[in-house]
């Protein structure tokens, strides 16, 4: 029951959307690793808040102070601390707390689970805020990865039925996930972009949201990573991808699809190809067994829509017990998914430098 | 890079396919449960090959021994230990060990991950003979859980497009959960159930086999379990589902079609309902912010085809990197899922149990 | 290999002696404890630098600046994680990081460890300063534990020989350890406080150092706390122990001593006081089978002397593999053990709250 | 709260004193290392009951099924499970269980921890006998370890007061370890043997039980693994080593010795010899800061008399809370330390395997 995470990368993340700040302390990372500080920045910008439109008008500068573990700009292999001070936090918005629950949210469940004593305001540790140092901890272990010929990526797969291209599952490239994650709004094609945005626009419109899937890759991760049952990529993919709020479903390769297939149209044969073994379609996503087989890592995150609605809706006070109307207040994403790409993409970052490091190799001695 | 895990409940996996035998260690489980040793067995009975031809004919008996653990009929509250002692083996079937990877086997990733050294026979700790041990662990902490008034219970949702009914995510019962779970071919629906048997019959004589969906339920789970982050109810049953063989995706609540709707529509509005906060919908599947929220908790997983299929199929020896045409020979499921069904119970019992156990309360003293 | 514990409470220490900020996050703690942040900081001033002489005189204020995990004066059950920003640092003192190792310090093995990435200003991670935020999260604990009706308490009971009087392990009682902690030099006898003030003096004059033994004990912890095996007392209070930099043994009741006893000397003979179980003495030292007996829980720890010497010493500079004479400039404490007393105390309380969170009841239903 | 570890190496361990079995199942050990089980075996013998007076007449045969994890006598990487069946339990001797607690054993606490639930037969899981597995898991260990060129030993260094030699921190062999490690009585001296040999008849004829302490090294470990904090080598082996019934103290190096010294007396200067980094001394026995130095690892750990004694004792039955007298009977060992040493040594060797594995190496992609 907590906010941390023990594989070969350790994490424990902190804080409250309006406490005095957010951040994540990563431990187990190995020593003199090179990190550039400011392509951190870019990764953590690309979960702030845009003025376009498709996001909260809330001004998240979100810029991390390391507080130990770089030293001369390499990893020193003790603990490396990040904190985000917060600053905007308007709580006027949140001035009396309110006990009616928005539906959709953790409100009652927080209450419950810590009765009553947790920080309910803007959502406390339950925000979307906290994936803030989640990107963080990605982002770092993103540049890890990185040195080691291994990429990652992501991007909106769909809004609310609105589809983009996929990633080739076979053949997607590191120069495409490269170029997909730049992008401000980040789909494969241009004109996937101008329809989501459009959905996006008229939800918020309509005082309304609406949720959508991620699609994340990565490739030139190598062969033989990961393990079966428990720790399994899989296994740890989901588990990260899960801390990210909203998500409610994820699937890899083929994923649910698989469940209509046959057996002869499902299975990846196996060929030779550069002197390498691969598959020649990865319906398995690049893993089997909760191993690497060196095909592209791919799989899907499904995000509900964001629950803070500006419309009028039933529910409760948890308090008094009565049933009352909720209008939220407050600026609010009318869909969350744009800015959950670089999220889901430090999951899988984490996941994959967590994997590497398990491998129980013993050092020469 | 385990087979253990270390929630609330804390357990180990071990064994071979065609090892000595095969088990678990539980570790962590309250003091003084009574238990029901014949009742364990027929969980694991539901995950029995069946001699209706939806399964591999091999007859795997498994009845655990229990060595530990268990005192005049309850537990002691230290470590209960399992083990099935392995006996049809037909390791001729085996005999020598092929190193063609099987599509979607782990075969290869297997040898990668482990140099070469790890038990082929059979799949060996990738086979899907550990859920066995999964299903005794499930069984164990199902039985606790039913002590407390709650209940789980799964059933086969689709085979390869057919579908059966689904659990009213509202409304399901205890009742309903247990009255599925005991059919030998575990669908709601008769009429769903003949279709499938006649799409798994069918794939058998094509020597192909068919993949489908499990969906899972619990009813009775108290409001105010499970954490945000990285220990919530939903990171914590993905990692354990996972851990079945041949699951690609899993869903909770209505998953991944929520992407396609609007903030508005998937909300679930709260009511008051018998002096209770109860939602109108369950689209959330009973879990807010990682915490029950006293819904039904609703989730779904979706199974691969039985990877081995009779049919010849192109690979590679990953011995003597050739291209080689494959013929897999033995007895095989044409469909794993009806077998999945108390595997995925399984998980979810360990999961919600664990949970239970992880709130922090502080004994008065 | 982690700065990191992960038992009923789990924490992560993070920080260098020399870089931006120290601190540490705690998780898993129960929702809505009181905490007085004042008597943190009265914790954490009796780790502080003396002006007396017996320590450096480095001025470490250490206050901590607390992010999140308290909300209106209570913890939220979400993580509490706390920063101290470290000021004053005289880095000139450490300006050309030399590498010839100081003799029983860690630089040596340190630069081994981490490929020489490891940030050596000051020792880096290896600081004794990381002890500060483990006194914080002692102090969180202790608070807790006090609620309860638990007390902790240590002292100094020998340095360089010269005894302090011991705890009585049978009736020591709260206001003792109440007492003797509030002391600035904390001992029970004062004609013992001013014999160690005088070889402590000494050696600062002699440019040498001394060690010493912290003996610490709690009252009121309830009796059937604990484990057998792998998570007893014991095992918890030791691992925390000797994250306490410059320790090196620990004992528990009549600890090195039982080993010099006949069975019947040693054997506490139970007996019944005021209608509870009691023992007539306590060489167990409340601790049987890794459980608490109810009896106050009494435990020693051996302390070197401070490593940092100005004297001249032989060493070898790892870099260039030379033998070199070593003189240690800057100002270093010539005893560690009147600032390591609440170390030790704070390692009990985070152990002893740990276990009593760790007992797996399930919450009624 | 369980009897699993979870470091580089993870163990599980099970079994009660007079259940069906007693058992470990070891997980994350490294793949394709040659395991001999004759020297398994042999390892355990030495932690068997000896006929010479010496010990407990019952006679343990403790052979280890091995029933995963070894494939062509290889490790495969996946879970080793180890059983040992119970034989000769006599329960008789434990026929009608009292409820009068015998000193200095966890009769009661264990009884309070478990709500009365615990196997009471014969200790249960509190029984010495658990640390049979624990043998198994630490001679797996040792020979992956002695595969490297690492070797432990250990030997009885004391019983009541008398002493045998000590190992030389400095310069202690390989040679002399495994010298007394296959000494029936692992003393280096035999005069002393002599002397403890009658210490003990004379315990055993008095109905009386002696102490005593056991001293552990290993040489051959490489320098600079381990790790500051919470994960230092003193940490992992004091919470491995107290898991053996009966310890309640350890030390390292000069251990308590250090307390009386001064810093000039205690630091372990440094010098060149044969062209590696070496101490002059080693009173920090060979670890710096949680990580190894290179030079030997040298602890010590306390046991106290065996708590069974068949002389009467005062005590309480604890379900009628009256004070009675107690007369212990069935066999007993006079003095644990002899049968100690191997299980000493096991816990360093897992300890120096977990430590080993844990270095945070990322494998070349």
């Amino acid at each position: 029951m907590s906010s941390s995470f023990n594989g070969g990368v350790k994490f424990s993340l902190f804080g409250e959307s309006h406490g005095k700040g957010i951040g994540v302390v990563i431990d187990n990372l190995p020593a003199g690793e090179q990190l550039n500080v400011e392509k951190i920045g870019e990764f953590m910008a690309r979960r702030a808040p845009k003025k376009d439109g498709t996001s909260t008008m809330r001004s998240e500068k979100d810029i991390p102070d390391i507080l130990s573990g770089i030293y001369e700009g390499k990893t020193t292999g003790t603990p490396l601390a990040a904190v985000i001070f917060n600053q905007d936090q308007h709580s006027a918005d949140y001035g009396n707390i309110s006990h009616i629950a928005r539906p959709a949210h953790a409100d009652h469940t927080g209450f419950l689970r810590y009765n009553g004593a947790n920080d309910p305001r803007g959502g406390g540790h339950f925000s979307g805020r906290i994936t803030a140092p989640l990107c963080f901890a990605g982002a770092v272990c993103g540049q890890i990865l990185s040195s080691r010929g291994i990429t990652t990526g992501a991007h909106i797969l769909s809004i609310k039925g609105v589809r983009d291209d996929v990633f080739d599952p076979v053949s997607v490239t590191a120069n495409q996930l490269e170029t997909v994650k730049k992008r401000l709004f980040p789909t494969i094609s241009e004109n996937a972009e101008a329809k989501m945005r459009e959905v996006i626009a008229s939800a918020r419109e309509s005082l309304d949201s609406v949720g959508g899937v991620v699609e994340c890759a990565a490739v030139g991760f190598p062969a033989g990573v990961g393990s079966p049952m428990l720790d399994g990529l899989e296994n740890i993919i989901s588990r990260l991808v899960f801390a990210i709020p909203a998500v409610k479903g994820i699937e890899f390769g083929n994923g649910f699809e698989c469940a209509d297939l046959f057996g002869s149209e499902n299975n990846d044969e196996f060929a030779i190809k550069d002197g390498k073994i691969v598959t020649k379609t990865n319906n398995h996503g690049g893993i089997l067994g909760g191993i690497s087989s060196g095909m592209p890592i791919v799989f899907r995150a499904a995000f509900k829509p964001t629950p803070s609605i500006s419309r009028p809706q039933n529910s409760v006070d948890f308090k008094t017990m009565t049933e009352e109307e909720l209008v939220i207040k407050g600026r609010h994403d009318p869909c969350v998914v744009p800015r959950a790409v670089p999220c889901v993409e430090a999951a899988l970052n984490i996941a994959l430098l967590s994997a590497l490091l398990e491998n129980p190799s013993i050092p020469e001695v």
